[in-house]
């Protein structure tokens, strides 16, 4: 039984971190692989979890006037190849739509019949498909700024799949939006980043940091890429949304033009921005612990877990009825957005009960037994806290202070995750402590890695591509909030004048 | 200008009624054809509309204990043939994936590359990909039910499409759920009918008739297809929402077996059932009039719009100051799941901008001018109403009894629905008055139909296939309420117990 190992799950995550995490998916519920290569299926304790990003997210992009919209599944090859840079970043990794039925072939097996006359892709991302809509709708400036979303699917035929990380189907958001001037556009890059960051932090409770990539790492088309990157207990970076300033790039590709005030054709200057299930991963990764997820109370998909203790058949009403009050207690308690979200779980398996809730990374187990009852009390597991720490507390003031209790768990899981990145980022400005940094030989275990570099560079493409040759370490981002700083940087000792963040990356 | 027409869309619904749904579609900004064969845009008016019914339809599951998940878009071809009838349903009309990747071609243009070993089918209905696991996830009756819910986007490649109605590519939801006991599944399969028809009738004001579908109209593998059914304008019948019982068939397909009480093998009961944006397309054809479309209250997509009447410069700040209290005060009133959605249009557009807003079937229609706010009045339009029979109301009063207001448009909906229905519904018991019914000379308009047909019908298919072959009138639906009714078939004389509903489709 799971309650008398050491951990519930095995391997831990420094025995085997990548093996820790495909254990601590499965074991939570959140998803599995399915029987089709590369796709994943979300199992509803995972779904929950999206639901409730989602909607957070989306009440976040409304506020700013970002009204949603649905653009078809396919996309044209033609339109794809609009945009160079574009075409040439999605071409290795599509889904090709080719037929449109099947039929019977001579072996009498079915086999694709109806071939189209141009091959469909599946959206790999939409800024052209969308953009042919833009082009129709954008005519004068009074049109502008255009600010639409979309939650979709998408798929990129990775060839190495991680469930949540990098599957061939996602479901994500994507934000596109056009602007009559260079300025505004840039203000709503920055914007939708700001916005990015604030639901990592305040909702996953996970830190990032907000930068600039560098040109190598740019989306296929665009002019800048900004992202936000938060550490992973293996000390790697989870790049975790992105928001591109695309110029007039897909503006010219698509035909968006518009007439400005003085009745001249312009083209609109354009955006997109994108978050995803990947989040979920990035949320396992900061959080998780050898015992399963650790699920944010702003987002978890449920938040208390009511555990009746029934040890004799005849306490079973009063138990159960006792049980059944609370719940309908708390339910009526707002936390942030919503209600909160109460189980009730009456199963007789004993201690297996508990882990099971404690893999699922829910914040809040409470045991209620006689003994409680007859005390008014209720018997609380955090799950922030070690599994033998439980407490007694008197009922009515756990149902008062529910709402503090939460967002308690919830801040410390943030600070938490803010010591940990502090703790594993590191000024290094001397080739050699970089390189030992970033080599695998000097970890204390395998697949947990350096951490976060802040370090002086050039800017030459030439001294990035040799740091990703040599260790796989690639520039995370410029950060934004990177003080200005001389410096020589540490692959060449040419000058820099600000330190940039290297890692190794998911 | 619009205003001075006689009517907003043209042509109008005697003149064309085809054409007019397609107008009507476009004028009220709620989707579009996209530039990918057979699928469509749905603009944020339209999806707006869609997120409420998705979230009154999605609570209303999750109160009978159904939870979401998500499962992959792409369907191996050895899944789709697991269930004969299921393959053969859809492998006529589906899109087939065959490359993962694009490379250039001899001639320096991509072409599709990477093909695959077996080719995948973009999803048309999920049963088999969820049928693979629900076989994983169930062992024993302790895992059942399993009731499961699914937001997806699906593709059956139509070779005639028209928007909402028939598009190659749709949004939907499908439930699926299994059972221990054929006679839970029936009532789960009955259940969900239920919600769809209480759906249809308290949030789009859409009556509908519940009943079975005959055999050769079922659901390709099921056992029963129940279904409601709505009349449109042209008074042919709308196919709203279907739920199956599958009985064992899909069970024993896809291996979904668990270990009953007694610990001895058995297959599992299954269920599916399925509503898409096909509604929107049912609910533009019950309450659009030549105006445009009319927006239950209860899912519209905003239920009030301001118009401020600026006649001089100097007016606008006091004008505007009035407007903008008033949608504050409005925005904070609740209206069933979700406070009231109030936009502001101060665009300088004269009368266009009123008839903008009748096109696009917003509930109320509020102008505020100077005069209005001496009185401390607004000038209220009702969509439902002549767009001439506008009224001043006291702002007070009319904020007051804003819910009631929104509450007597949807029920007036409703019954202008009903009675539509009643007054097209005929119990025809003379074959020869029958074809007359559905004959299309015989019609005071093109394309408008004779109505739904209460006849006997002996239970052949023989005869039934007869009126599809003459007249392309099917049975609709064998009605739950119909009375048990002595009689003889319309077509061939023989015995009959009861009348059914006849009509021509969509």
């Amino acid at each position: 039984m799971k309650a008398q190992e050491k951990t519930a799950i095995t391997p831990t995550r420094v025995e085997d971190y990548p093996e820790w995490y495909q254990e601590v998916v499965k074991a939570s519920q959140l998803a599995e692989r399915s029987s089709v290569r590369g796709c994943m299926v979300i199992k509803p304790w995972g779904y929950a979890l999206w639901e409730n990003m989602v909607r957070v997210l989306d009440d976040m992009f409304k506020q700013t006037g970002v009204k949603n919209a649905y653009f078809p599944l396919f996309i044209p090859l033609s339109f794809l190849e609009k945009e160079a840079e574009h075409v040439e970043g999605f071409a290795k990794e599509c889904a090709v739509v080719s037929h449109h039925r099947l039929e019977k072939g001579p072996d009498g097996r079915l086999e694709p019949a109806g071939p189209l006359n141009e091959p469909l892709i599946v959206r790999p991302t939409s800024e052209t498909i969308i953009g042919d809509s833009f082009s129709n709708w954008i005519n004068s400036y009074r049109d502008l700024p255009m600010l639409i979303n979309q939650w979709a699917n998408v798929v990129r035929w990775e060839m190495r799949t991680r469930i949540f990380l990098r599957t061939s189907e996602f479901l994500w958001q994507e934000g596109h939006t056009a602007h009559a001037t260079k300025e505004e556009a840039i203000e709503r890059t920055q914007m939708m980043l700001e916005i990015y960051t604030r639901f990592a932090e305040e909702y996953l409770a996970m830190p990032v940091i907000k930068g600039s990539k560098t040109p190598s790492e740019r989306f296929p088309g665009a002019i800048d890429t900004l992202s936000i990157e938060a550490m992973m207990q293996d000390r790697k970076a989870l790049q975790s949304g992105t928001s591109h300033f695309l110029g007039q790039n897909f503006a010219r590709a698509s035909g968006i033009k518009f007439q400005n005030a003085e009745e001249i054709e312009e083209f609109a200057w354009t955006t997109s921005w994108g978050s995803s299930t990947r989040l979920i991963g990035g949320l396992v990764m900061t959080h998780g612990d050898d015992d399963g997820i650790i699920l944010p109370p702003r987002v978890a998909s449920a938040h208390i877990v009511l555990l009746p203790i029934i040890r004799k058949p005849e306490d079973r009403s009063r138990v159960m009825e006792y049980t059944e009050n609370l719940a309908k207690e708390l339910k009526e308690k707002s936390y942030h957005y919503r209600k909160l979200d109460v189980e009730i779980d009456d199963r007789e398996i004993g201690g297996a009960r508990g882990w099971d809730w404690i893999r699922k990374g829910i914040p809040l187990r409470v045991e209620i037994g006689i003994r409680d009852i007859g005390d008014e009390s209720v018997f609380v597991g955090r799950r922030d806290k070690s599994h033998k720490d439980k407490i007694s507390i008197k009922k009515d003031r756990f149902v008062g202070e529910i709402t503090d209790l939460l967002d308690d768990i919830q801040q410390g899981l943030f600070e938490r995750a803010v010591s940990f990145r502090e703790a594993h980022t590191k000024r290094i400005d001397d080739k050699k402590k970089f390189y030992e940094f970033f080599t695998p030989e000097n970890q204390e275990k395998p697949e947990i890695h350096g951490g976060f570099a802040l370090s002086h560079w050039c800017g030459s493409e030439e001294c990035e591509s040799k740091f990703k040759e040599d260790l796989s370490v690639t520039i995370r981002c410029i950060p934004f909030d990177s003080d200005s700083e001389k410096g020589k940087c540490i692959f060449c000792g040419r000058p820099s004048s600000r330190r940039v963040v290297f890692a190794k990356a998911y």
